[in-house]
C-alpha cells in the first residue's frame, strides 16, 4: 500500500530539502520518490537523508509532471494557495489525507505533488491532477518549507485516530491503600514535626488527606516514597 | 491560547532547523520559541526563515531547561524512541495532542520540548517533563529531522478533525439534465460518424448514457462540454 504513493517533487532548487523529503518518507515508511527536471543533479548529494540514502538511489527521474505521473490513478497536488483561481477542488490535508487513504487502500498507484521551493506548483503542473490539498497554515503565512510540508502529509497519512486513546506505556496509578499509607506516614511525620495542633488535629488529618489525593500518585512510585517518609520519619523522631 | 504553547529548542545545533522551527510556527501560529544553550549564538542568522524572522528576534535563551520551563505548568517532551526505559509516560502524538489542546484551551502556559538534532533529550532534560510523545514514526528509523519534527507536532495542534468532510470550494457536479444534454450531443455525433448500429441504437444508448453518467461532470464544465459537442457534430455532419 505505501509502495503505492509516489511523492513527486517537480523542480526541487535545494539538495537539503530532496534529501529532507526521503528522510521523511524513511520515517514513514515509504520508499518511492519521484523527481521532475530537479533544479541540480546534484541531488545525490542530499546530506541530511544518511539512513535514506537507500530512497535517493531509486528516486527516478523525469523530464515532465506528464511522465512522471503517466501510472497514475489519482494525481494530486499541494498548495499553500487557497486564494487564487485554481480550477480544482481544493481540499484541507485533514480530507485529503482520507481521500488518498482510501485510494492507497485499494492498492490505487497515486501520486501526491509538491512544487519548487520558490513557486510551488505551477498552472500547467496543476492540470495533471484531479484535485489539491492544503496543509491548513496560516493565510498570513501559508507557504511551508518543502521538507517540512512532505513530513506533514505523510504523518498524516500514518495517522491513527484510533491510537487516541492509547498510551505505549500506561501509567498504573496508587490505590487507595497506598495512599492511606503515604498519608499515614505524613501524618505522623507532621505529628512529630509539630506541624499539627491537637485542637484543630481531626480537621487536619482529613485536609492532608485530601492534599494526597491530589497528588496522582503512580504505583511504582509508592515504594520510594514510603523510603523516604520511613527516612524522614526517623530524623524527626531523634530530634525530640 | 497560540501565546501558552512555548517551544523550547534544548541545544539545537544547527542554525537552519532553528530557522525551519521558526518557519514551521509561524506557519501554524505559535510565537513563542526558547532556546537552551544554543549550540551557536549565530542561531540568528537561521536563514530559511525570512518571514519568521519576529519569531527568533523575540526568543528568549536560557542557560538550562529547568529556567526554559519554570513559568509552565505543563511540560512536555518529544522523543524518537519507544524502547528504553524513560521513567515517564510516552503517549503517541495524536492523543498527546489532544491533551496538549486541552491544557492550552485552558489557558495554561505550557512546554513542549525538542531535544538536540544528533541525541534527542537527555535523561536530565526529560526529568523536567511531566510526560513524553512520540510522532509515530517507523520503528527502524524513527529519528526525525528537528525542523520536520517541531512542524508535525504544531500541524497536530492545529489539525481539525471537523474539518474532515469540509472542503474550500466544494465542486457542484452537473444535474441530469446536463448529463442528458451531453448525451444527446454525443450520440448524435456518433450517430453521424456511424458508430451506432441502428439495429442495436436502442442498447447503445442505454449504454452511452452509463458510460457519460460515469464520468462525474463538474457543471461549470457543461458550457465547454456543449460547445465542444456542438463543434464536433457540426465537423461530422460536413463529412456527409
Amino acid at each position: 500500500v505505501a509502495d503505492d504513493l509516489r511523492i513527486v517533487l517537480v523542480t526541487p532548487r535545494n539538495p537539503l530539502n530532496i534529501g529532507a523529503a526521503a528522510r521523511a518518507m524513511s520515517n514513514f515508511g515509504f520508499t518511492r520518490m519521484r523527481l521532475v527536471n530537479p533544479y541540480d543533479v546534484a541531488f545525490k548529494e542530499a546530506r541530511s537523508a544518511v539512513r535514506s540514502q537507500y530512497i535517493l538511489e531509486t528516486a527516478e527521474v523525469f523530464p515532465t509532471v506528464g511522465e512522471a505521473v503517466a501510472d497514475c490513478s489519482l494525481v494530486v497536488g499541494t498548495t499553500a494557495g487557497g486564494r487564487r483561481d485554481l480550477h480544482l477542488p481544493l481540499y484541507r490535508l485533514e480530507p485529503a489525507g482520507e481521500l488518498l487513504r482510501e485510494h492507497l487502500g485499494a492498492d490505487q498507484a497515486t501520486a501526491l505533488l509538491f512544487g519548487s521551493e520558490k513557486f510551488g506548483l505551477s498552472n500547467e503542473d496543476m492540470s495533471y491532477c484531479q484535485w489539491l490539498l492544503r496543509i491548513p497554515s496560516r493565510e498570513e503565512h501559508g507557504s511551508m518549507n518543502l521538507g517540512q510540508a512532505v513530513a506533514i502529509c505523510l504523518y498524516e497519512l500514518r495517522r491513527d485516530a484510533q491510537a487516541a486513546t492509547q498510551r505505549f506505556a500506561p501509567t498504573e496509578m496508587a490505590t487507595g491503600q497506598d495512599y492511606e499509607r503515604f498519608t499515614a506516614l505524613l501524618l505522623e511525620a507532621l505529628s512529630h514535626a509539630g506541624y499539627v495542633n491537637p485542637i484543630t488535629s481531626e480537621s487536619t488529618e482529613l485536609k492532608v488527606r485530601r492534599l494526597v489525593r491530589r497528588l496522582g500518585l503512580p504505583a511504582a512510585d509508592m515504594d520510594m516514597w514510603l523510603g523516604i517518609w520511613r527516612q524522614i520519619l526517623w530524623k524527626v523522631r531523634q530530634g525530640e
